[in-house]
């Protein structure tokens, strides 16, 4: 899989794709992550990339221009599946949506900074716009990691164990149960005996329970999803 | 404000807060982050923060003594108004929340990690806990920088523009109205007329317009909150 993520701020994008589970996928060679500077793409001596808002208001929104350029010379390299815009308007991300792209070849993943990005970039280039959820930040910088990791981690083998991304949330519309660790006491706070007991299908139905408790209580929405 | 964040991998964290506007809002004194690597709280010689689940299965358990350690020291040092887990199956953040948590004083974030923290933490040191999304992450780190960037940007000072905030998607549960910025035309692509015509109420008119339909097919689920 390829990813290229086309920002106005890279820098905010380095340490998340440096780190943890996201380096390790890459330096095994599962994904390539590239990052295109917008400014990169501007012809005039200020690297402008953005401007005021016409009809006025506050805040100024991204040109089309050097957008257009970005991608229209990615294109030119490589087919892509999917040219991704992060936007708080977008459909909502969810497990099902990171399951689909995860089984993408190529996508472009362009960030919104500012106000957002001029309506034509909408209109003629985009093909899907992923939101991360009903809150508003600073620019598409952390919802397109947010994005990457959500995929990157459920490729074939970037998980050391891949029974563990399964029995995550969401993948049965179940929230995980309870889970502990030692010591089996502390505090006088205990762990319930049946996980200590070695009664391995009975611990099974005993984590079914809890799974189907805990999202019943805190997430009834999820059971009536087809 | 001051926000504590608990995490095992503070690498993934460095860059969010080092660029845009979350580095400016710390730079003006308007908002403090520390970053507490939970492996400074472990006392033996391999620094282990994690440990096998109780009962069998794949993924590594957050033990409950270092998180408790570090917790407590900061709890002695100054009185928190939340202690936040981010996990995904807390309460579904949203602009709401973002808002009410940017009125908070102190307040720490834990970012779990592997399949999550034992349970006896949850049960006895969190007040809160929020996902930020129906999507499973290779760890709460990016979704502790994404409360963040919600949070901060509300704060006073922290965008330039007051009006910036208050005029985003969701502060009004309708989606943002479509935006444009200069050239007037590109590729044959043109500006809306209403938007270069200067007439300033029928221009704010057309954008409620605007932003009502577009909420309307996209998000019919935010006309009907409250």
């Amino acid at each position: 899989m390829r990813i290229d993520i086309i920002t106005v701020v890279p820098d905010i994008l380095k340490s998340p794709f440096e780190a943890s589970i996201l380096h390790r996928a890459i330096d095994k060679g599962l994904v390539e992550v590239h990052l295109h500077n917008l400014r990169d793409y501007t012809e005039d001596n200020y690297k402008q990339v953005d401007d005021y808002q016409y009809g006025g208001g506050a805040g100024m929104v991204m040109m089309v221009e050097p957008i257009d350029k970005c991608i229209s010379g990615l294109k030119s390299q490589r087919e892509y599946d999917e040219i991704i815009y992060m936007t708080p308007d977008g459909e909502t991300l969810n497990q099902k949506i990171a399951n689909q792209i995860s089984l993408q070849g190529n996508i472009i993943i362009l960030c919104g900074h500012y106000k957002g990005v001029d309506q034509r970039v909408r209109d003629h280039f985009i093909t899907r716009e992923i939101s991360v959820g009903d809150f508003v930040l600073s620019g598409g910088e952390l919802g397109a990691a947010i994005l990457c990791d959500a995929v990157i981690r459920l490729i074939p083998g970037v998980l050391g164990n891949e029974t563990s991304a399964l029995t995550d949330s969401f993948q049965d519309n179940l929230l995980a149960p309870p889970i502990y660790t030692r010591p089996a006491e502390y505090k006088g706070w205990k762990v319930p005996e049946i996980l200590t007991s070695g009664n391995f299908p009975k611990i099974e139905v005993w984590r079914e329970e809890q799974a189907y408790a805990r999202t019943k209580k805190l997430r009834p929405d999820l059971l009536k999803e087809e």
